[in-house]
């Protein structure tokens, strides 16, 4: 087993090789003086498709990467921490904006760099907002104005297409990544 | 910061010390030589309950923790891989079962443990299931027949009662933890 040919991140110490540990299926860096097993995990990025009065939040990236281009509040789970408190954390830090999330809009997943982002609806909580030290810029957009091809990531075009579809809907199950486009119809 | 007083785990290495780096706001392990910031992530745990005609699959773990307890197939997503293909990985390694998975039923949080749970709703594709390595034995259990004083962890339990209450539903949004029992009513 080899990660599917993925990228293996660096030996963790220098006593640690790749090897299947006993009883397992998949490669890991196990130590070579104690056995102790490095185990790497996915991470969780948590965000959300902010509304205020039919305009969608989206943030101006101050930071690499993607530095100038415009994104959602999102961003990774701290420990200890729930997705809906880590969603209302990046609103605040990336947006100075208190947010009311509303349900959970999208589960997708970017397997390349074994990222899961939980992505929510929400809206504002009172009309304030500001850019925070990780933003240059944060404005409101009506659906029209979004700069398509200005936006940092695949998966904030996703959010955005996703939420559109969700307006009129109380109750509905949260999306997946979209197929991708050259794909045969279902 | 101090993790909200959660268990910080060991250092990853000898020049490693516990503190705020630059323009973050909370404790990280940053190596003292060269500056390096070791973050720790939640994991994420994917799982599913896999019904077949009207029974449902239970798993009797073969190893610690809860070891003789009874639990639903889940665990740990690997490095690349979606949570729907991990939550039919963990059924086929542990129940020896091919299942199709139908919706998301819960994401539940265990925030003493940074864990993020993934919960699908699922049903057999084949009528076939054994236990695998890590199981003691499977069995599919009427509701009634359920071992409640037996099961391994209390998100079993929630994933089990919410799994109930989506039965007759094709369309709803994913449970998230059931409130503390003794919280005030809504």
């Amino acid at each position: 087993m080899s990660d599917q040919g993925r990228p293996v991140p660096p030996p963790p110490g220098p006593h640690f090789s790749r090897r299947v540990p006993d009883g397992d299926t998949l490669e890991r860096y196990v130590c070579g003086r104690c056995g102790h097993i490095h185990y790497t995990n996915p991470k969780i990025v948590v965000g959300s498709v902010v509304a205020h009065e039919d305009r969608i939040l989206l943030c101006r990236r101050a930071i690499e990467p993607r530095k100038g281009l415009w994104t959602l509040p999102a961003g990774f789970l701290e420990e200890h921490e729930t997705p809906e408190d880590g969603a209302r954390r990046e609103a605040r830090e990336e947006a100075c904006a208190d947010i009311r999330l509303d349900a959970l809009l999208a589960v997708y997943t970017v397997a390349h760099i074994s990222q899961v982002q939980l992505m929510y609806r929400a809206s504002l909580a009172v009309p304030n907002f500001a850019a925070g030290p990780e933003s240059l810029d944060v404005q409101l957009f009506a659906w029209n104005e979004i700069p398509w091809d200005e936006l940092a990531f695949p998966s904030v075009k996703w959010a955005l297409r996703h939420y559109r579809e969700t307006r009129h809907l109380s109750v509905f199950a949260p999306f997946g990544n979209p197929a991708p486009r050259n794909s045969p119809a279902p």
